[in-house]
């Protein structure tokens, strides 16, 4: 093991400005050009008063002109966009879990879809009371996807999954109405209570936002998790690396985009086949490296330890490597850009979903039905355009750090056996975890996630946050665009440990973890509810008292809010660095950064300043700390 | 009979300017005064432009600015935000056929929804391959309430209204990948297409538009319609009033708003209860008068008679009048702004549905379990608010038009029946009319449909476009706001024949109807579909060749939109009097107006200059004559 290093942001930052003059070399555009471009915002959409739900408008809300042509105030019209924009989070979470579930009901003992992991399928089965003895596991696995595609869409009942959740949780879901029926209905009827003349009271609409936001984080999302667990193995620790480094000049570079794992697995299957490399060779090629960008490559890294080329704001740069043969994308976060971008290239920019078409992109639609040749096709495309790079355009940042994923849930368990007493203690609990945090070693815990976004330099907020909050002792657990933030900076690296305080170094020396685990993708998230449903469940604490926090220092897409609204409505104070479309109305400000906590014990807290949000933070751990009396 | 006159939009205006001298007595707030406040609107939103879909922005597309933050150029962004719009229609829509489901699962014998169309519920059923014989009606009834439920949910497979649709129409829409699944999964599938990152394809955005538009017209209306007739009875010619006259100063005045008839039909059958006409006499009362507004009030015209106070721009007049004690409204098309106008009278304000929550109302919760219960509470609270208005307030315009309404699918097929020569001739079908239309005794055909919207001077649309139609033989049927409109101006009396064409004018007379036909609220769209697929069957014409046209002159909300798509989609060509949200970029306009016409035969046409717009559409009533050669 060679010295530690953290890579910093201004290391980052130099590495892009290279790749820049690439762009302008070739006439690119960037995402930085197009900030410059798009700014300053409109204020009325920034506030959120504007309307555009009819055509009697828009209308836009203002002193002189308090009320849009039907009526609606400020409060209703922001409260209105809020619930769509979180309807749009909602369904885009679980639809992407949707998909898993029709693969699931595509696998086969010899198909190329199979279930990995049998023994969390029949866990699960048991949870939802299906038979599941002397039963074949693939008639098994296409009964439990038959059961989870209803729960998109059955006529009666609520989530399945919520009964995961401690008693008192489930008692306020209930008390306060939010309990998520169907999934695909509860977004329905946000854009039926959206609509021109349905609800204007500000309150109605926001209690609905967190039950579409339940439906995504303990439906769609879940089943998402679970399933693609189920099919695609349960992460355990993994070793991999991040950052744009991990792309090989002499390889033929395919890169996964997106967030299904479903195509990535396939594509990494392929890829891995000796035909493939054989191919690869024979354009002169050394092999075939293939690495990920956001959530797909957080899917892959948490399984089977693929690189990360990157998060969000680096998926241009992947591009301007000038050694990407293929960019491969499923669903959602993906710039259109890539379009032009990579005809500035040699770069293949492949679409493969029928919900993700993109202008500029070769469409090969990919269905669980014909993977293994789809994804056989796709990595030949890749290789047999090797030979079209354009040398001089080549450069590969020499930027990567180590990393150390895998931390599902049922990982995290594992760590914490290793270090309990199975003489005396009961195994498979978060106990030590709870001990951990009674005895103040731990202070607490930090739930970090969600995307880059230009309004916030990027990873600047996810680093600087999280070697906060280690320096504090506070441990850190991530998903999405911001665990890969602390992938490329090294804090996933152990030796990371360093950076910490007295008592989380030893417990990662103890535990034998980095101070910031790696959870998995956003619907990964599900995976964090479930933690801090079993550590309220083990220390007899309520979840809104548990010394946790959720952040999302840099987001910005629907999917952030829909999980904000969950994690909120699951107890769990969080707090953002980008406003939400929302400052518009005093009366949704208020209710959303306070009011919230009067209906589910936890609120949104929204500070600009970054390291006035970190020490937010670390004090309001503090002080959850002191009302337990630890 | 006396002798009959047309009301003019002139009148229409004298009266409301009347009722604004009493908003201006007390200060209250009109919609007329909202639209100069909001007046300009913002270009960006009215042309599509605009993207807020994520947190990075809000974007808008300029010459110098091509493209948003994320890379997605104009095409993109406006084709996205047509689908959202529209996906907020079907949504819309279907939630009120899903409440209308949810209502036939409630239903008994004994209870206070039965049904009161077995017959319609047994051919349905028959129909959806349910088995009918020796069945018990109410559990065959809640049998296909739970079948139909499953329409919003089913994880394979697609609507099962579909297969009414002619061959070649089925054929179209599977050739183009359109028809619809579950309908909450088009919806959910919008909002995912729509998230940052996933589809700015123009192309996939509209097509999938035009699926969502039909999960909701063969989906979720149909089944509003078909199931609202089984419980509340399949309309048949009846007699009725429109216009603000209809209320009777007398008279305890409730009036009903919105759409769902689950509320209205309760409150209609309680305040005719001698009960409760005993009670508004006992405060000074001659009797009860309801009345409505909006669809509610189609609903129940349709089905009772109830008069029609007015259209969507007369709701504030409805409280104007001070007359009214009540106005109960259910869900959608409700101005927020009746909560502070309502406080300026002694009207009460009543909200019934977790749907439509509204500050400045009473919300008194109502759901089919507690139905009469209910119902009885809201009309005594009318009733006790009898003594509280302000005699000085009070003014009822003395304007009203008789109406002949009830023409249901069945309606006509019986009013066509009634001219078939039953010895020689097949009853049950639509081949006398389209003999007429053949013989060129009538030239065609248009559905006119849709809102007010201040930016047509209202109802001016509606009805100028009618004569037009009549004078050259152009029979109208009609719903929704339209509806309201040509019962106000007095097109729905018999007598109106005299405004007709020497050919309408004899179909009139043989068939004893009045030459613009009233079939239903919004939802009963789905009732023009089968006519149309029915014509298309009897005459061996594909749809798209049958002369006749579809018509929103002064549309307004996302449910136009959606009704467009799938008006469109089933192969009608669709007018349009005020341009969506989509001129801002030349290719989703070129699409929609022209594109749309080679994957299902049909395409939008957009005029604001109104009398413009029905020339052409005499003239392509005409076209499609000639393509004909009749």
């Amino acid at each position: 093991m060679g010295e530690f290093r953290m890579t910093t942001v201004e290391e980052f930052e130099a590495a892009t400005a290279r790749l820049l003059e690439t762009a302008e070399k070739v006439g690119a555009d960037t995402w930085q050009l197009r900030v410059k471009q798009q700014t300053p915002h409109c204020k009325f959409g920034e506030t959120g008063v504007c309307c555009r739900l009819c055509s009697m408008g828009p209308c836009r809300v203002t002193p002189k002109a308090p009320r849009g042509i039907c009526g609606c105030d400020a409060a209703g019209i922001v409260a209105r966009n809020y619930l769509t924009f979180t309807a749009g989070g909602a369904a885009t979470h679980s639809d992407h879990g949707r998909e898993i579930c029709h693969t699931l009901h595509e696998t086969s003992a010899d198909g190329d879809y199979k279930v990995k992991d049998p023994a969390k399928l029949i866990r699960i089965a048991k949870e939802w009371g299906v038979e599941t003895e002397g039963k074949d596991i693939y008639d098994l696995a296409h009964e439990m996807a038959e059961l989870a595609l209803l729960e998109y869409g059955k006529p009666f009942g609520t989530q399945r999954f919520l009964k995961r959740a401690p008693e008192h949780t489930q008692e306020i879901w209930a008390r306060e109405g939010i309990e998520p029926r169907a999934i695909d209905r509860e977004v329905s009827q946000s854009m039926h209570m959206t609509h021109m003349g349905c609800s204007s009271d500000h309150k109605a609409l926001i209690r609905h936002a967190l039950r579409a936001g339940l439906s995504d984080g303990w439906g769609g999302s879940m089943m998402g998790t679970e399933f693609s667990d189920v099919m695609f193995g349960t992460p355990h620790e993994i070793d991999t690396e991040a950052n744009l480094g991990v792309m090989e000049v002499e390889n033929v570079n395919i890169v996964v985009h997106g967030h299904d794992p479903s195509l990535s697995e396939m594509i990494c299957e392929v890829a891995d086949s000796k035909e493939m490399i054989e191919k690869a060779k024979a354009v002169g090629a050394k092999g075939i490296t293939i690495s990920g960008v956001c959530c797909t490559s957080n899917e892959v890294t948490m399984r089977r330890g693929i690189p990360m080329a990157g998060n969000f704001l680096q998926q241009e740069n992947v591009v301007l490597t000038g050694a990407c043969e293929a960019i491969i994308v499923d669903v959602q976060c993906i710039f259109p850009a890539l379009g032009p971008l990579s005809k500035c290239f040699h770069t293949k920019f492949i679409t493969t979903s029928p919900i993700a078409q993109i202008p500029g992109s070769e469409f090969i639609p990919f269905s669980p039905e014909t993977a293994g040749r789809d994804a056989k096709k796709i990595v030949e495309m890749a290789i047999e355009n090797f030979k079209n790079r354009k040398p001089e355009l080549v450069h590969i940042p020499d930027q990567k750090q180590k990393a150390t994923v895998g931390f599902s849930f049922e990982e995290i368990i594992h760590k914490l056996d290793g270090v309990t007493n199975s003489f005396v203690d009961k195994t498979g609990t978060t106990l030590p975890l709870v001990d951990c945090v009674k005895s103040g070693v731990l202070r607490g815990a930090v739930a970090m996630v969600g995307c880059n976004n230009p309004k916030v330099r990027p990873d600047v907020a996810h680093i600087g946050l999280m070697k906060k909050f280690l320096e504090n002792d506070i441990i850190v657990i991530t998903t999405g665009c911001s665990a890969q933030a602390a992938a490329k900076a090294g804090l996933m690296d152990k030796r990371a440990k360093d950076l910490c305080g007295a008592g989380l170094k030893r417990v990662c020396e103890l535990a034998d973890i980095p101070p910031v685990l790696h959870m998995g993708s956003c619907v990964d998230i599900s995976r964090m509810m479930i933690l801090a449903s079993e550590i309220a469940k083990d220390s007899g604490w309520k979840i809104s008292e548990i010394p946790v926090l959720g952040c999302a220092p840099e987001w910005m897409s629907e999917k952030a809010v829909s999980i904000g609204n969950y994690v909120v409505a699951t107890g769990i104070d969080t707090y953002l660095g980008v406003e939400p479309y929302a400052t518009g109305s005093k009366e949704v400000d208020e209710l959303l950064k306070g009011g919230l906590r009067d209906w589910v014990e936890a609120c949104f807290t929204v500070e600009t300043d970054i390291d006035k949000l970190g020490d937010m933070m670390v004090e309001a751990i503090e002080k959850k700390r002191e009302a337990l009396g630890i």
